[in-house]
């Protein structure tokens, strides 16, 4: 019988504390699942069950732990700490990356739409000439083709948009245009009226989006940044925003969350801020793939999602 | 050469007269457009390219047309036309009903995601808990399953959405729950979260939507209207978004077309009046069809899309 220690925050065994033990059930595993508390023997942990914001932070005395499973999609918080050794798995949940999805198009649709404007015109005046040009004719780019990146310009493509994704390395995707690379980069810029960025944490994609990179986005380029908050330049993206050279913002993720209250993102007419919700972990999905994996380490099997430390991701 | 009189308003001749040439051209016809004006002799007309809103009202000097093309995808403005005997044909246009696809997708994301919520709440508050359900956690019924209705609701089920769709007479389309007559009805809206209206307007669908029928939709929920304003009675959806049993309507059709500046629609805080663009007819695209049509008819082919008066579309 597995022990599993369970070491995120308490919200999270509240929401985990049902759900996980009937997706281990559900997978014919009879496991033992411990939430974590102090005077707990690391010597008897199995599996580790983490979120970088609980409890644990060194994983050295957890030597007979055969696999730590994040609760997170990204890990930049968790590579950096030298103590984990063990096998670290991200979580890919289905839920997370429809709500990626999901979040991605509604804001695609709002700006394609221009239902900012209409919202703010409900004023009597009948302007019949300002209806949105077909997605056929709005050119979308899509930064970082991972899973959830491509699941996004898959469906942005579907809905009918002139969809180009980029990614460093070279990708072929049906029914995309595929760029990479640093000569890529500009042209996928330079004909963004619609940007979105869905790159994970690495010191490759840190500062991505700097003055002069966002130079290169057509006038009133609208950017949706569900990824990560490191890729933009704060400051940079402020200046481009007042400047009218970006038309709006949309931005879940930031540098520091929550963003704080003085953060000059709050009060900007052009940035809409949502709360780090475009891809959020949902409990039941994730206790299938946290279940999985626990069920192909008991079987000898590899692991999926399984972290490059190198590549940090 | 067959003769096409071109009786719309000065702006569609605007809008039409090159791409519609064009578009004869491109089926290899060789017709001589013709704007209307006065003094132009009707029995030489053998085709009429036709809004309501413009001059023509009276079609019985019109003995040797062959076919009304018309312009607009509703047809309640022309059946009433006693005069008018002539095979008339709605438009179909391609631009359009991608357009409406666009635009019920958006309005359904807007409210799906809560994005009314969070533009309202840039107040350095993180509201983290504020995420959406998935859209497969979301019930959405389409009343009407003609071509237009059909289009969203596919595209709304690809989404992930769980889409009911109610038309008068028995329809099977896969993917979707299909409900029909007056009990499916009743079905159809106890269970919207989002009520989407796409039907014709003919004597059955007026005033479809009255207060007892609003009253069967669950508390909160969204009416989505962009077929014809007379579905919906007006007093009665008022009192229901006042009473908050109606969480928001988004318009965009109205019984009295621009809607006039004192309409309560236009003040009301949950209520969203777009000016009629859900459905555009792209000039591009709805000239193909005419073109299409008229070399059918030149051929001695059916025409497309021909309006059956009995049922009134």
């Amino acid at each position: 019988m597995p022990r599993i220690l369970f070491a995120a925050t308490e919200d999270d065994w509240h929401d985990y504390r049902h759900c996980l033990p009937k997706a281990l059930q559900d997978k014919g595993l009879h496991a033992e699942l411990i939430p974590y508390h102090e005077g707990l023997d690391p010597a008897l942990v199995e599996y580790i069950v983490y979120a970088p914001a609980g409890p644990l932070q060194d994983f050295s005395p957890y030597t007979k732990a055969r696999a730590v499973l994040s609760l997170w999609a990204g890990v930049e918080k968790i590579v950096g700490n030298t103590t984990l050794t063990q096998p670290l798995c991200r979580m890919v949940d289905e839920g997370l990356e429809k709500g990626m999805v999901e979040w991605v198009l509604g804001h695609v649709m709002h700006h394609h739409l221009g239902l900012g404007f209409f919202g703010a015109h409900q004023d009597g005046v009948w302007r019949n000439d300002r209806a949105a040009p077909l997605a056929s004719d709005r050119k979308v780019t899509v930064l970082g083709l991972g899973a959830l990146g491509q699941a996004c310009a898959r469906m942005l493509a579907q809905v009918g948009f002139d969809v180009t994704g980029w990614s460093r390395s070279a990708r072929a995707l049906d029914g995309l245009t595929c760029l990479h690379g640093e000569a890529g980069l500009t042209q996928a810029l330079s004909s963004a009226e619609v940007l979105v960025t869905i790159l994970p944490q690495t010191p490759e994609t840190t500062n991505l989006l700097d003055a002069a990179r966002l130079a290169l986005l057509p006038e009133g380029a609208v950017i949706l940044n569900p990824g990560r908050g490191t890729v933009l330049v704060d400051d940079a993206l402020l200046a481009a925003l007042d400047a009218g050279q970006i038309g709006h913002a949309v931005l879940d993720v930031f540098r520091q969350e929550p963003l704080p209250e003085a953060h000059p993102f709050w009060a900007h007419p052009r940035v809409t801020v949502t709360p780090h919700i475009a891809a959020a972990t949902r409990p039941e999905t994730a206790s299938k793939m946290v279940a999985e994996n626990i069920a192909r380490a008991e079987a000898g099997q590899p692991l999926l999602h399984q972290v490059n430390r190198t590549r940090g991701y």
